[in-house]
């Protein structure tokens, strides 16, 4: 083990994300990217990147961490944070359970057997019901997960990409499905169009890897680091959401995660994961190809390097 | 066995009938009404009538046979015959099975599991996708239905009851997450809120039992009797929709009903049933309670009186 | 239509019978035949045999209708008719319902989802439960079976071929698992090995085209005709397992068979298919080569050939 | 957080499970036991017992900790580590899956979509899989599992009940149908009856929360603490039964547990747990009355509060 194990982020670290840029960048396109979503399908197939936030707010990154790239689904993470961070009783989890799901991630079948209440907030169906219990809160759903990323992250570049949304909104059959389902079981509360808009908005937000890693450094802080010194989620709520990335943040590949990476982490099909080290820091690492159950290839494969090496499992 | 085992229908059936009435109409009130639809959960619950059409053009009909009901499902009998006389190649048949589910009616799981080829027209799914088919075809197709409706039975009262239809369209959460789910597998080719539409508004059709008795006496005639002499369907189409009827008519109590009953027949949640005795008859029997896989308590126990008594099951 | 429709079984049908065997007879091996059954996979994937019975005592048959087949699970039709002649109240259908299972016919998940209770009897899991009533009410089920067909065929060669039941009992896995379940759920009386050993002797008899259809001649003639003019079956009894034939008698393919033939029929890996035209004739047709749900296919395009040129389909 | 935080187990730690002791055992029987599996049903519902055993060699437990628990389902995880001691190469890997089961423990339903690979080594069919892993290395796989746990608790008392295990191998209808069924999928090497009764009896071993405690120790040190000073497992290797304990180690209720407790954790339906603080220390409690998942009511409770008070969650 390295003396980073002891730091927060310091020198050995670049010289670690130097080397796993050039070990994991796809040297030809590997892996699929979602043919569904016109802008996901252009990105660049060789892209890498990747960005380490320390708790003692030092940064580190290597490769394309500034480019800016689709949130996709990590915006999931966030809009459950912010939800939580209004709702102090845990009113959500009447509504959404905390469990994996077993399969694959936009499946109606669990929801059904289950009457309405998806398994985990990480799953489209979670999401979209935390999505509807943001419109309740805050009104503009969207429009507050952009404002509570630019005040994580510091950065006033993040916003959603509304070319790619109204495309993404204007093919969301199964997202569409799946809200009037929940509807229909009256686990929605607004709207199956003003829930669905926004949830496709917060889910084609644009950042960095450098902006997603700062963004995220709460989940390693026990929650603290919001605007004005603020916490963001107390302590106790802040250990929950990382158990629940644990156990339900990459799809139906949670446990193989768990497995080959031990952190808690959440992916999204634009090639994006964010992963949180607690008590040190955050790493965020992108690269469009995805494997078969939408997580990012040589993200994914990268990030268990990274804690072989420096020994940052939390297991 | 009696005299009108030989004969289309003569005066034995009219006692007989009027037998069933008496034993079969619900004293009190019976099996559920379903509380989602406003204008069905309205239906007296006491109510029962009971018609029979003979292949030569007789009628007899006993207790409430010309009250209109909501024939709700029973149109989906009827849309897949107007589906089948435009497609003599059966083109349709792509684009929907002829299994049996062995799922309550509504469910989403065997669609998933089967990439959006629903199992057979009588299944929710099944019926949206044979009304695309309609409304591909012809346009209008809620108003076709009720066209071929009014030519089949010769009423110009058939027409569909607009305040429930629009009452049901708001509350069609699952129908909705269906079409929707049907048209993120590429098997809707019409805007879901069309389809949607005129597939509630032919469920919305009312009819008396005696309209709707006449109106199915092709499927027991080898598909002649549509208007100006002209066949409705072939010999070899109405064997067929017959054989579907049988095994996927009566939702997930098809086995059962074939056990009780023995005939081919369309049931729908607005208590109505029309069954088919090949070569001789239909039979169309109406009374709100349902039982709990949504089927007419009064009217399957009817049913199963006039077989025993007749000899009618196809078997 | 031809005069056959008049009489029961006349000189037509044999013609009709030869030409079924000229066009249907596989002139290269077609369809898979089972490889986990040693003694099947050696059939001769050449055979086509067919043999009608008519209720008035005729018979024709053409092909190879007297060369031995393993009926396999044909079987379960006969064990069930033998369970219902010793149970007029009809107390084995609280043990196993009557409904298409509309998945595989080895699947466990409705069983589980369904409290061990079977779908219908013809599935394994229920033929497994019918083959326990037996053994509780008879001691020996399976040689209870083979008597019963040979009462019925008139034939004293039906028996048991107990090499190759041995060899499908050491391959069982399947079957065993599914016997366990049902003991687990307390849906079986008797040991599994015991139920077990029964249930694959009574699969393992083999039987000629011929003594097939005889044997099944009470279903065409309400339940007439059993050894010494006793009855087999009611009337009543009679048409409810042609019912059940008919809405599950073809595994995962009822549907689809019902649409194309139109007769209530049971098949079997074997490749051997029995259909019943109440009120005419049996016709058993056998050819090895099996299509995906496990249905002989040139069996069954024969069958469906045969409807369409004497108009026998019951719809 | 209190001085225990920086010490392995110390004076404090005793005061705070004597606390646990008194806020948590039972006043009145809560919960259910398993009726099904006779010694089980005949614990004593108010006993509670808990144990801490340091990496530094520190030990301190309260309660009914000397008592002797059926170890149930808490086997698994130590015949997996058994089994991985034997497989540097991870050759297990292709015949169990490492995700989260999603369903019922017992469920077959997952099995059968994925052809007999079961979805981790926790849930029945996994665990049997381990054991016919074991009985191809070593042949005695039950005593095996008794001697490894004696190395590794230090305790002669280790035993198979093998009164419990007989009765509860007359009553493993469900097991013996799922051993059957992976059988039927070639994933069991060797005869149903020899792996099930190895499996049993392993399940059927008794042992006290401190021997629990002290045997899964290597589990929070990296892997090291085998008998005469060798690593049980490879440091990597631990790591992972960790991260599978997390995702798989609580039946159904694993996203639950992460997120009240926030620890690797296995348990039995004999009402014991055993969590591990990886490099600090392990913690068994046992409790009989069971929550409808078949986790110890009283020891989750108990361990939720005890993370809660000390900081010991991993995230």
């Amino acid at each position: 083990m390295t003396p980073l194990l002891t730091a927060g982020v310091g020198p050995a670290i670049q010289a670690l994300l130097d080397d796993l840029v050039a070990s994991h960048r796809p040297s030809s396109p590997a892996g699929r990217v979602p043919e569904s979503i016109p802008h996901l399908a252009s990105a660049d197939p060789l892209a890498f990147g990747i960005a380490v936030a320390g708790v003692d707010g030092s940064m580190a990154s290597s490769g394309d961490a500034d480019l800016p790239l689709s949130i996709q689904s990590i915006s999931k993470l966030f809009s459950l944070a912010l939800a939580l961070a209004h709702d102090p009783e845990g009113n959500l989890w009447s509504r959404v359970l905390r469990e994996p799901s077993g399969t694959p991630f936009n499946s109606l079948v669990q929801l059904e057997a289950e009457a309405g209440i998806p398994r985990n907030p990480f799953i489209n169906a979670g999401a979209l019901v935390v999505t509807d219990f943001l419109v309740e809160l805050l009104g503009d759903a969207a429009g507050s997960v952009v404002g509570f990323l630019r005040d994580l992250s510091g950065s006033a570049h993040v916003a959603v990409d509304e070319g790619a949304a109204q495309a993404e909104l204007a093919a969301s059959s199964r997202n569409r499905a799946l809200a009037n389902f929940l509807a229909g079981f009256g686990n929605l509360r607004n709207p199956v169009e003003t829930v669905l808009e926004h949830y496709v908005r917060h889910c084609s937000i644009t950042m960095t890897c450098r902006e997603l890693a700062r963004a995220g450094l709460f989940l390693a802080n026990g929650g603290q680091g919001g605007p004005g010194g603020q916490p963001v989620l107390s302590a106790a709520q802040t250990k929950r959401i990382n158990s629940v990335l644990l156990t339900c943040g990459m799809y139906d590949a949670a446990g193989e995660f768990a497995y080959r990476v031990g952190l808690p982490g959440k992916s999204g099909v634009g090639g994006g994961i964010l992963a949180v080290v607690p008590g040190r820091c955050t790493v965020c690492v992108w690269s469009p190809g995805l494997d078969a159950k939408g997580n990012s290839v040589a993200g994914t494969s990268a990030l268990a390097e990274l804690t072989a090496r420096t020994g940052w499992s939390i297991f």
